[in-house]
Protein backbone atom coordinates (compact mmCIF):
# COMPACT_ATOMS: atom_id res chain seq x y z
CA UNK A 1 0.00 0.00 0.00
CA UNK A 2 1.19 3.20 -0.71
CA UNK A 3 0.25 6.13 1.33
CA UNK A 4 -1.83 8.73 -0.86
CA UNK A 5 0.58 11.77 0.39
CA UNK A 6 3.65 9.66 -0.47
CA UNK A 7 2.20 8.80 -4.65
CA UNK A 8 2.07 12.77 -4.80
CA UNK A 9 5.52 13.06 -3.59
CA UNK A 10 6.50 10.48 -5.91
CA UNK A 11 4.24 12.83 -8.63
CA UNK A 12 5.91 16.23 -7.50
CA UNK A 13 9.74 14.55 -8.11
CA UNK A 14 9.00 13.32 -11.77
CA UNK A 15 7.68 16.54 -12.46
CA UNK A 16 10.46 18.92 -10.64
CA UNK A 17 13.31 15.59 -11.26
CA UNK A 18 13.81 16.30 -7.07
CA UNK A 19 13.06 16.07 -3.60
CA UNK A 20 13.57 19.69 -2.30
CA UNK A 21 11.23 21.05 0.53
CA UNK A 22 11.06 24.34 1.23
CA UNK A 23 11.74 25.52 4.98
CA UNK A 24 9.19 28.96 5.91
CA UNK A 25 10.76 30.19 8.91
CA UNK A 26 9.94 33.84 8.56
CA UNK A 27 11.95 36.92 10.72
CA UNK A 28 10.81 40.16 10.17
CA UNK A 29 14.69 41.34 11.19
CA UNK A 30 16.11 39.51 8.04
CA UNK A 31 13.35 40.38 5.37
CA UNK A 32 14.95 41.70 1.97
CA UNK A 33 14.99 44.92 0.99
CA UNK A 34 11.77 46.30 -0.69
CA UNK A 35 9.43 44.87 1.67
CA UNK A 36 7.88 46.41 5.18
CA UNK A 37 9.80 45.54 8.10
CA UNK A 38 6.43 43.93 9.64
CA UNK A 39 3.91 41.40 9.47
CA UNK A 40 2.30 42.48 6.09
CA UNK A 41 6.26 42.87 4.88
CA UNK A 42 6.66 39.04 6.23
CA UNK A 43 3.43 38.04 4.55
CA UNK A 44 4.07 39.40 1.10
CA UNK A 45 7.50 37.98 1.00
CA UNK A 46 6.55 34.74 1.59
CA UNK A 47 4.11 34.54 -1.05
CA UNK A 48 6.79 35.75 -3.18
CA UNK A 49 8.78 33.04 -2.03
CA UNK A 50 5.70 30.64 -2.83
CA UNK A 51 4.99 32.17 -5.96
CA UNK A 52 8.74 31.93 -7.43
CA UNK A 53 8.92 28.30 -6.46
CA UNK A 54 5.54 26.36 -6.43
CA UNK A 55 6.87 24.32 -9.76
CA UNK A 56 10.65 23.48 -8.10
CA UNK A 57 9.29 22.22 -4.76
CA UNK A 58 7.43 18.80 -3.54
CA UNK A 59 6.52 20.39 -0.23
CA UNK A 60 6.46 23.58 1.73
CA UNK A 61 7.46 22.77 5.35
CA UNK A 62 6.41 26.33 7.53
CA UNK A 63 8.13 25.99 11.18
CA UNK A 64 5.24 27.45 13.18
CA UNK A 65 7.49 28.25 16.00
CA UNK A 66 8.71 31.01 13.88
CA UNK A 67 4.91 32.33 13.54
CA UNK A 68 3.97 31.79 17.01
CA UNK A 69 7.37 34.44 17.93
CA UNK A 70 4.99 36.49 16.50
CA UNK A 71 2.24 35.41 18.74
CA UNK A 72 -1.74 35.54 17.33
CA UNK A 73 -0.84 38.13 14.59
CA UNK A 74 1.61 35.49 13.28
CA UNK A 75 -0.42 32.66 13.14
CA UNK A 76 -2.61 34.37 11.10
CA UNK A 77 -0.01 35.28 8.84
CA UNK A 78 0.32 30.97 9.04
CA UNK A 79 -3.01 31.09 8.26
CA UNK A 80 -2.98 33.35 5.19
CA UNK A 81 0.11 31.59 3.77
CA UNK A 82 -1.23 27.86 4.23
CA UNK A 83 -4.11 29.20 2.51
CA UNK A 84 -1.62 30.86 -0.71
CA UNK A 85 -0.01 27.79 -1.21
CA UNK A 86 -1.84 25.35 -4.13
CA UNK A 87 -3.73 22.41 -2.90
CA UNK A 88 -0.97 19.60 -5.38
CA UNK A 89 1.90 20.94 -3.04
CA UNK A 90 1.47 19.17 0.54
CA UNK A 91 2.39 21.44 3.48
CA UNK A 92 4.46 19.65 6.55
CA UNK A 93 3.96 22.14 9.45
CA UNK A 94 6.72 21.49 11.71
CA UNK A 95 6.12 22.00 15.42
CA UNK A 96 7.41 19.29 17.29
CA UNK A 97 4.19 18.50 18.96
CA UNK A 98 3.52 15.34 21.41
CA UNK A 99 1.46 14.50 24.67
CA UNK A 100 -0.29 12.06 26.30
CA UNK A 101 -3.22 11.27 24.54
CA UNK A 102 -6.27 13.49 25.09
CA UNK A 103 -3.72 16.33 24.86
CA UNK A 104 -2.20 15.06 21.41
CA UNK A 105 -5.74 14.66 20.35
CA UNK A 106 -6.57 18.84 20.56
CA UNK A 107 -2.67 19.11 18.75
CA UNK A 108 -3.90 17.14 15.62
CA UNK A 109 -7.50 19.02 15.76
CA UNK A 110 -4.89 22.24 15.57
CA UNK A 111 -2.44 20.74 13.21
CA UNK A 112 -4.98 18.88 10.79
CA UNK A 113 -8.22 20.50 11.28
CA UNK A 114 -7.27 24.22 11.76
CA UNK A 115 -4.74 24.67 9.52
CA UNK A 116 -5.31 21.24 7.02
CA UNK A 117 -1.10 20.53 7.12
CA UNK A 118 -0.95 17.17 5.25
CA UNK A 119 2.10 16.24 7.44
CA UNK A 120 3.23 17.35 10.80
CA UNK A 121 6.87 16.60 13.10
CA UNK A 122 6.71 14.60 16.64
CA UNK A 123 8.50 13.99 19.58
CA UNK A 124 8.68 9.98 20.15
CA UNK A 125 10.11 10.25 23.97
CA UNK A 126 6.96 9.43 25.75
CA UNK A 127 5.63 6.54 23.21
CA UNK A 128 2.94 5.12 21.37
CA UNK A 129 -0.08 5.98 22.90
CA UNK A 130 1.65 9.71 22.75
CA UNK A 131 1.26 9.67 19.05
CA UNK A 132 -1.68 7.32 18.03
CA UNK A 133 -4.10 10.18 18.04
CA UNK A 134 -1.88 11.47 15.36
CA UNK A 135 -1.37 8.05 13.46
CA UNK A 136 -5.13 7.64 13.22
CA UNK A 137 -5.37 10.05 10.70
CA UNK A 138 -4.98 7.79 8.26
CA UNK A 139 -4.90 9.93 5.35
CA UNK A 140 -2.18 12.81 6.74
CA UNK A 141 1.66 12.01 7.59
CA UNK A 142 3.27 11.86 10.41
CA UNK A 143 7.20 12.44 10.94
CA UNK A 144 8.42 11.57 13.98
CA UNK A 145 11.71 12.83 15.07
CA UNK A 146 14.45 9.76 14.81
CA UNK A 147 18.53 10.94 14.71
CA UNK A 148 19.59 14.59 14.88
CA UNK A 149 22.16 16.19 13.43
CA UNK A 150 22.40 18.54 16.53
CA UNK A 151 25.37 18.75 19.23
CA UNK A 152 22.58 17.63 21.71
CA UNK A 153 21.81 14.57 20.26
CA UNK A 154 24.72 13.09 21.94
CA UNK A 155 22.96 13.54 25.12
CA UNK A 156 20.74 11.04 24.75
CA UNK A 157 19.52 10.01 20.86
CA UNK A 158 23.57 8.34 20.88
CA UNK A 159 23.04 6.92 23.92
CA UNK A 160 23.73 3.15 23.67
CA UNK A 161 20.88 0.75 25.38
CA UNK A 162 21.52 -2.65 26.80
CA UNK A 163 20.17 -4.04 23.58
CA UNK A 164 23.68 -2.87 21.97
CA UNK A 165 21.96 -0.52 19.85
CA UNK A 166 21.66 3.40 20.47
CA UNK A 167 18.23 4.97 22.14
CA UNK A 168 17.90 6.45 18.45
CA UNK A 169 18.38 3.37 16.79
CA UNK A 170 15.43 1.57 19.01
CA UNK A 171 13.28 4.46 18.19
CA UNK A 172 13.86 4.33 14.49
CA UNK A 173 12.88 0.26 14.47
CA UNK A 174 10.14 0.77 17.04
CA UNK A 175 8.87 3.48 14.02
CA UNK A 176 9.21 1.37 11.43
CA UNK A 177 6.63 -1.30 13.16
CA UNK A 178 4.62 1.47 13.92
CA UNK A 179 4.22 2.54 10.52
CA UNK A 180 3.13 -1.69 9.40
CA UNK A 181 -0.15 -0.32 10.78
CA UNK A 182 -1.42 2.92 8.50
CA UNK A 183 2.05 3.37 6.70
CA UNK A 184 1.31 6.81 7.17
CA UNK A 185 4.68 7.50 9.52
CA UNK A 186 8.29 8.79 8.54
CA UNK A 187 10.98 9.79 10.85
CA UNK A 188 13.55 13.41 10.90
CA UNK A 189 16.55 12.49 10.44
CA UNK A 190 19.81 15.09 10.44
CA UNK A 191 21.82 15.78 6.78
CA UNK A 192 24.80 14.64 7.51
CA UNK A 193 26.45 10.92 5.60
CA UNK A 194 27.12 9.51 8.75
CA UNK A 195 23.16 9.70 10.46
CA UNK A 196 21.54 8.63 7.35
CA UNK A 197 23.46 6.06 6.31
CA UNK A 198 22.82 4.71 10.17
CA UNK A 199 18.86 5.32 10.12
CA UNK A 200 18.67 3.82 6.17
CA UNK A 201 20.72 0.96 7.17
CA UNK A 202 17.30 0.00 9.73
CA UNK A 203 14.42 0.68 7.41
CA UNK A 204 15.08 1.26 3.70
CA UNK A 205 11.07 2.59 3.33
CA UNK A 206 10.82 4.62 5.65
CA UNK A 207 10.71 8.00 4.30
CA UNK A 208 13.02 10.74 5.63
CA UNK A 209 12.16 14.00 6.19
CA UNK A 210 16.11 15.87 6.55
CA UNK A 211 16.67 19.29 7.85
CA UNK A 212 20.14 21.03 7.89
CA UNK A 213 21.18 21.25 4.25
CA UNK A 214 22.48 25.10 3.25
CA UNK A 215 23.12 26.84 6.31
CA UNK A 216 23.34 24.41 8.31
CA UNK A 217 25.84 22.88 6.71
CA UNK A 218 24.77 19.76 4.65
CA UNK A 219 25.11 19.26 1.58
CA UNK A 220 21.53 18.72 -0.89
CA UNK A 221 23.80 15.97 -2.85
CA UNK A 222 24.75 13.91 0.38
CA UNK A 223 20.75 14.22 1.59
CA UNK A 224 19.74 12.73 -1.62
CA UNK A 225 22.54 9.76 -1.87
CA UNK A 226 22.14 8.73 1.84
CA UNK A 227 18.45 9.94 2.79
CA UNK A 228 16.42 8.59 -0.30
CA UNK A 229 14.32 5.07 0.29
CA UNK A 230 13.33 2.19 -2.20
CA UNK A 231 11.44 4.43 -4.06
CA UNK A 232 13.92 7.47 -4.74
CA UNK A 233 12.11 9.19 -2.58
CA UNK A 234 13.43 12.01 0.65
CA UNK A 235 11.48 15.17 1.93
CA UNK A 236 14.95 17.56 1.58
CA UNK A 237 14.55 20.54 3.53
CA UNK A 238 16.25 23.85 2.48
CA UNK A 239 15.16 26.89 4.41
CA UNK A 240 17.17 29.95 5.01
CA UNK A 241 19.78 29.13 2.12
CA UNK A 242 16.72 30.02 -0.13
CA UNK A 243 14.82 32.67 1.96
CA UNK A 244 18.03 34.30 2.58
CA UNK A 245 19.08 34.64 -0.77
CA UNK A 246 16.67 37.19 -1.59
CA UNK A 247 18.08 40.79 -2.72
CA UNK A 248 15.14 42.65 -3.11
CA UNK A 249 11.54 42.55 -3.56
CA UNK A 250 12.05 43.34 -7.14
CA UNK A 251 14.63 40.35 -7.68
CA UNK A 252 12.47 37.87 -5.42
CA UNK A 253 11.42 35.48 -8.53
CA UNK A 254 15.07 35.55 -9.99
CA UNK A 255 16.81 34.94 -6.84
CA UNK A 256 14.78 32.24 -5.17
CA UNK A 257 15.03 30.19 -8.52
CA UNK A 258 18.78 31.08 -8.54
CA UNK A 259 18.74 29.84 -4.85
CA UNK A 260 17.26 26.71 -5.80
CA UNK A 261 19.65 25.94 -8.64
CA UNK A 262 22.95 26.26 -6.22
CA UNK A 263 21.22 23.87 -4.12
CA UNK A 264 20.30 21.36 -7.00
CA UNK A 265 23.64 21.86 -8.64
CA UNK A 266 25.13 20.22 -6.00
CA UNK A 267 23.36 17.17 -7.09
CA UNK B 1 20.42 29.72 45.75
CA UNK B 2 16.82 29.50 45.75
CA UNK B 3 15.13 30.67 42.95
CA UNK B 4 12.04 33.26 42.68
CA UNK B 5 9.79 31.23 41.62
CA UNK B 6 10.72 28.21 44.18
CA UNK B 7 10.50 31.23 46.70
CA UNK B 8 7.19 32.16 45.34
CA UNK B 9 5.39 28.23 45.69
CA UNK B 10 7.01 27.82 48.82
CA UNK B 11 5.32 31.03 49.95
CA UNK B 12 1.87 30.02 48.33
CA UNK B 13 2.23 26.47 50.09
CA UNK B 14 2.86 28.24 53.72
CA UNK B 15 -0.41 30.50 52.85
CA UNK B 16 -2.52 27.42 51.51
CA UNK B 17 -1.07 24.55 53.25
CA UNK B 18 -0.53 22.30 49.84
CA UNK B 19 1.07 22.16 46.91
CA UNK B 20 -2.08 22.25 44.65
CA UNK B 21 -1.83 23.31 40.61
CA UNK B 22 -4.84 23.53 39.15
CA UNK B 23 -4.53 22.31 35.54
CA UNK B 24 -6.91 24.09 33.00
CA UNK B 25 -7.98 22.10 29.84
CA UNK B 26 -10.84 23.43 28.55
CA UNK B 27 -13.34 21.71 26.51
CA UNK B 28 -16.82 23.10 25.01
CA UNK B 29 -18.18 20.30 24.92
CA UNK B 30 -18.63 19.36 28.61
CA UNK B 31 -18.95 23.72 30.15
CA UNK B 32 -21.55 23.05 32.68
CA UNK B 33 -24.90 24.01 32.29
CA UNK B 34 -25.36 27.73 32.70
CA UNK B 35 -22.58 28.51 30.30
CA UNK B 36 -23.13 29.21 26.79
CA UNK B 37 -21.56 26.13 24.86
CA UNK B 38 -19.41 28.32 22.72
CA UNK B 39 -15.51 29.99 23.43
CA UNK B 40 -17.37 32.83 25.38
CA UNK B 41 -18.73 30.98 28.01
CA UNK B 42 -15.76 28.74 28.16
CA UNK B 43 -13.98 32.31 28.74
CA UNK B 44 -16.31 32.51 31.76
CA UNK B 45 -16.37 29.46 32.60
CA UNK B 46 -12.06 29.38 33.23
CA UNK B 47 -12.34 32.97 34.71
CA UNK B 48 -14.78 31.74 36.98
CA UNK B 49 -13.11 28.24 38.20
CA UNK B 50 -9.97 30.77 38.72
CA UNK B 51 -11.96 33.70 40.91
CA UNK B 52 -12.91 30.68 42.90
CA UNK B 53 -9.50 28.60 43.33
CA UNK B 54 -7.38 31.86 43.43
CA UNK B 55 -6.69 31.58 46.83
CA UNK B 56 -6.43 27.87 46.94
CA UNK B 57 -3.48 26.89 44.70
CA UNK B 58 0.18 27.55 43.99
CA UNK B 59 -0.05 27.34 40.06
CA UNK B 60 -2.26 27.35 37.14
CA UNK B 61 -1.30 25.30 34.56
CA UNK B 62 -3.29 26.04 31.15
CA UNK B 63 -2.78 23.04 28.22
CA UNK B 64 -2.09 25.46 25.95
CA UNK B 65 -3.13 22.59 23.34
CA UNK B 66 -6.80 22.50 24.73
CA UNK B 67 -6.85 25.94 23.40
CA UNK B 68 -5.33 25.31 20.18
CA UNK B 69 -8.02 23.06 19.22
CA UNK B 70 -9.99 26.14 18.67
CA UNK B 71 -7.50 27.73 16.42
CA UNK B 72 -6.82 31.24 16.61
CA UNK B 73 -9.79 32.44 18.50
CA UNK B 74 -8.80 29.90 21.36
CA UNK B 75 -5.45 31.43 21.79
CA UNK B 76 -7.52 34.57 22.38
CA UNK B 77 -9.05 32.73 25.08
CA UNK B 78 -6.10 31.81 26.77
CA UNK B 79 -4.40 35.00 26.63
CA UNK B 80 -7.31 36.71 28.00
CA UNK B 81 -6.97 33.66 30.74
CA UNK B 82 -3.67 34.55 31.45
CA UNK B 83 -4.41 38.41 31.85
CA UNK B 84 -7.22 37.62 34.16
CA UNK B 85 -5.26 35.33 36.73
CA UNK B 86 -3.45 37.57 39.59
CA UNK B 87 0.26 38.06 39.09
CA UNK B 88 0.65 37.05 42.42
CA UNK B 89 -0.07 33.12 40.80
CA UNK B 90 2.79 31.99 38.82
CA UNK B 91 1.07 30.10 35.68
CA UNK B 92 2.75 27.00 33.95
CA UNK B 93 1.72 26.79 30.01
CA UNK B 94 1.78 23.19 29.37
CA UNK B 95 3.20 22.74 25.92
CA UNK B 96 5.72 20.24 25.76
CA UNK B 97 8.13 22.00 23.41
CA UNK B 98 11.90 22.06 22.11
CA UNK B 99 13.64 21.96 18.70
CA UNK B 100 16.91 22.69 17.61
CA UNK B 101 18.15 26.17 19.26
CA UNK B 102 16.90 28.88 16.64
CA UNK B 103 13.79 27.38 16.89
CA UNK B 104 13.21 26.69 20.42
CA UNK B 105 14.27 30.47 21.16
CA UNK B 106 11.41 31.57 19.28
CA UNK B 107 9.21 29.15 20.79
CA UNK B 108 10.18 30.79 23.92
CA UNK B 109 9.48 34.10 22.81
CA UNK B 110 6.21 33.04 22.00
CA UNK B 111 5.50 31.30 25.67
CA UNK B 112 7.50 33.69 27.64
CA UNK B 113 7.45 36.84 26.10
CA UNK B 114 4.04 37.05 24.57
CA UNK B 115 1.85 35.30 27.17
CA UNK B 116 4.55 35.87 29.77
CA UNK B 117 4.16 32.66 31.28
CA UNK B 118 6.15 32.08 33.99
CA UNK B 119 7.21 28.18 33.65
CA UNK B 120 6.67 25.57 30.55
CA UNK B 121 7.39 22.06 29.93
CA UNK B 122 9.80 20.72 27.43
CA UNK B 123 11.14 17.39 25.73
CA UNK B 124 14.19 16.28 26.18
CA UNK B 125 15.12 13.95 23.02
CA UNK B 126 17.33 16.71 20.83
CA UNK B 127 18.98 17.26 24.24
CA UNK B 128 20.91 20.15 25.84
CA UNK B 129 21.30 22.91 22.75
CA UNK B 130 17.62 22.18 22.19
CA UNK B 131 16.91 23.08 25.39
CA UNK B 132 19.16 26.07 26.34
CA UNK B 133 17.44 29.04 24.90
CA UNK B 134 14.83 28.20 27.20
CA UNK B 135 17.12 27.58 30.17
CA UNK B 136 18.83 30.98 29.54
CA UNK B 137 15.71 32.39 30.51
CA UNK B 138 17.20 32.27 34.33
CA UNK B 139 14.11 33.87 36.16
CA UNK B 140 11.76 31.30 34.59
CA UNK B 141 10.95 27.97 34.89
CA UNK B 142 11.46 24.71 33.09
CA UNK B 143 9.94 21.41 33.72
CA UNK B 144 11.45 19.29 31.24
CA UNK B 145 9.98 15.23 30.56
CA UNK B 146 11.35 12.86 32.76
CA UNK B 147 9.19 9.76 34.15
CA UNK B 148 5.43 9.80 33.19
CA UNK B 149 3.25 7.10 33.80
CA UNK B 150 1.07 6.45 30.20
CA UNK B 151 1.49 3.56 28.86
CA UNK B 152 3.41 4.36 26.50
CA UNK B 153 6.13 5.34 29.26
CA UNK B 154 7.44 1.60 28.55
CA UNK B 155 8.34 2.14 24.86
CA UNK B 156 11.13 4.22 25.45
CA UNK B 157 11.53 6.26 28.60
CA UNK B 158 11.81 2.57 30.27
CA UNK B 159 14.15 1.33 28.31
CA UNK B 160 17.89 -0.10 30.19
CA UNK B 161 20.80 1.27 28.96
CA UNK B 162 23.67 0.23 28.57
CA UNK B 163 25.27 2.05 31.76
CA UNK B 164 22.54 -0.26 33.84
CA UNK B 165 19.80 2.56 34.20
CA UNK B 166 16.59 3.61 32.69
CA UNK B 167 16.94 5.94 29.89
CA UNK B 168 14.69 8.09 32.19
CA UNK B 169 16.91 7.83 35.26
CA UNK B 170 19.39 9.06 32.56
CA UNK B 171 17.22 11.95 31.31
CA UNK B 172 16.77 13.21 34.94
CA UNK B 173 20.46 12.62 35.85
CA UNK B 174 21.54 14.56 33.32
CA UNK B 175 18.78 17.59 33.96
CA UNK B 176 19.53 17.25 37.56
CA UNK B 177 23.42 18.46 36.19
CA UNK B 178 21.93 20.79 34.00
CA UNK B 179 19.85 22.42 37.09
CA UNK B 180 23.52 23.53 38.55
CA UNK B 181 23.66 26.29 36.46
CA UNK B 182 20.77 28.62 36.89
CA UNK B 183 18.74 26.42 39.09
CA UNK B 184 15.45 27.25 36.95
CA UNK B 185 14.72 23.39 35.51
CA UNK B 186 12.33 20.64 37.32
CA UNK B 187 11.21 17.65 35.76
CA UNK B 188 7.11 16.45 34.89
CA UNK B 189 7.01 12.98 36.60
CA UNK B 190 3.55 11.05 36.57
CA UNK B 191 1.83 10.35 39.81
CA UNK B 192 2.61 6.50 40.71
CA UNK B 193 4.42 6.03 43.67
CA UNK B 194 6.65 3.68 41.74
CA UNK B 195 7.76 6.21 39.05
CA UNK B 196 8.05 9.35 42.11
CA UNK B 197 10.08 7.19 44.12
CA UNK B 198 12.29 5.94 41.19
CA UNK B 199 12.68 10.10 40.12
CA UNK B 200 13.26 11.36 43.83
CA UNK B 201 15.98 8.89 44.38
CA UNK B 202 17.99 10.69 41.59
CA UNK B 203 17.64 14.05 43.17
CA UNK B 204 16.05 15.39 46.36
CA UNK B 205 16.04 19.05 45.28
CA UNK B 206 14.17 18.97 42.25
CA UNK B 207 11.00 20.13 41.60
CA UNK B 208 8.39 17.68 40.57
CA UNK B 209 5.68 18.69 38.17
CA UNK B 210 3.42 15.90 38.55
CA UNK B 211 0.11 15.09 36.51
CA UNK B 212 -2.24 12.76 36.65
CA UNK B 213 -4.04 13.10 40.07
CA UNK B 214 -7.57 12.93 40.00
CA UNK B 215 -8.99 11.55 36.53
CA UNK B 216 -6.41 10.14 35.65
CA UNK B 217 -6.03 7.67 38.67
CA UNK B 218 -3.29 8.93 40.97
CA UNK B 219 -3.87 10.31 45.16
CA UNK B 220 -2.96 13.95 46.03
CA UNK B 221 -1.49 12.21 49.19
CA UNK B 222 0.62 9.52 47.24
CA UNK B 223 1.76 12.32 44.46
CA UNK B 224 2.77 14.52 47.53
CA UNK B 225 4.40 11.84 49.86
CA UNK B 226 6.63 10.55 47.48
CA UNK B 227 7.13 13.57 45.00
CA UNK B 228 8.05 16.63 47.62
CA UNK B 229 11.57 17.65 47.44
CA UNK B 230 13.56 18.04 50.35
CA UNK B 231 11.78 21.80 50.69
CA UNK B 232 8.42 20.16 51.03
CA UNK B 233 7.78 21.32 47.46
CA UNK B 234 6.08 19.53 44.62
CA UNK B 235 3.75 20.71 42.23
CA UNK B 236 0.55 18.67 42.06
CA UNK B 237 -1.78 19.21 38.91
CA UNK B 238 -5.43 18.32 39.13
CA UNK B 239 -7.09 19.39 35.95
CA UNK B 240 -10.29 17.40 35.31
CA UNK B 241 -11.34 16.13 39.15
CA UNK B 242 -11.86 20.00 39.51
CA UNK B 243 -13.37 21.44 36.29
CA UNK B 244 -15.18 18.96 35.32
CA UNK B 245 -17.05 18.48 39.37
CA UNK B 246 -18.96 21.78 38.37
CA UNK B 247 -22.70 21.34 38.16
CA UNK B 248 -24.05 24.62 36.85
CA UNK B 249 -22.92 28.23 36.65
CA UNK B 250 -24.72 28.99 39.92
CA UNK B 251 -23.23 26.85 41.89
CA UNK B 252 -19.27 27.14 40.34
CA UNK B 253 -17.77 28.69 43.55
CA UNK B 254 -19.37 26.32 45.33
CA UNK B 255 -18.69 23.08 43.47
CA UNK B 256 -15.32 24.53 42.90
CA UNK B 257 -13.80 24.78 46.37
CA UNK B 258 -15.64 21.27 47.27
CA UNK B 259 -14.27 19.16 44.60
CA UNK B 260 -10.25 21.22 45.96
CA UNK B 261 -11.16 20.01 49.23
CA UNK B 262 -11.88 16.26 48.08
CA UNK B 263 -8.87 16.03 46.56
CA UNK B 264 -7.14 17.68 49.91
CA UNK B 265 -8.90 15.00 51.65
CA UNK B 266 -6.37 12.84 50.57
CA UNK B 267 -3.90 14.27 52.11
Amino acid sequence: MTHPLIKQWLNLKQKTHHCLCIGLDPDINTLPNGYEKNLEGLTHFLKDIIDASILECIAYKPNISFFEAYGIKGLLVLESIVKHIDNHIPIIIDGKRGDIGNTSAMQARYLFDYFNADAITLHPYMGFDSLEPFFNYKDKFHFVLGLTSNPGSKDFEELPLANGKTLAATVIETISHWNQTNHNIGIVVGATENKLKQARDIDRDLVFLIPGVGKQGGSYENAYTHGKNNQGLALINVSRAITGAINNKKTVKVDTKDAIQAILNQL
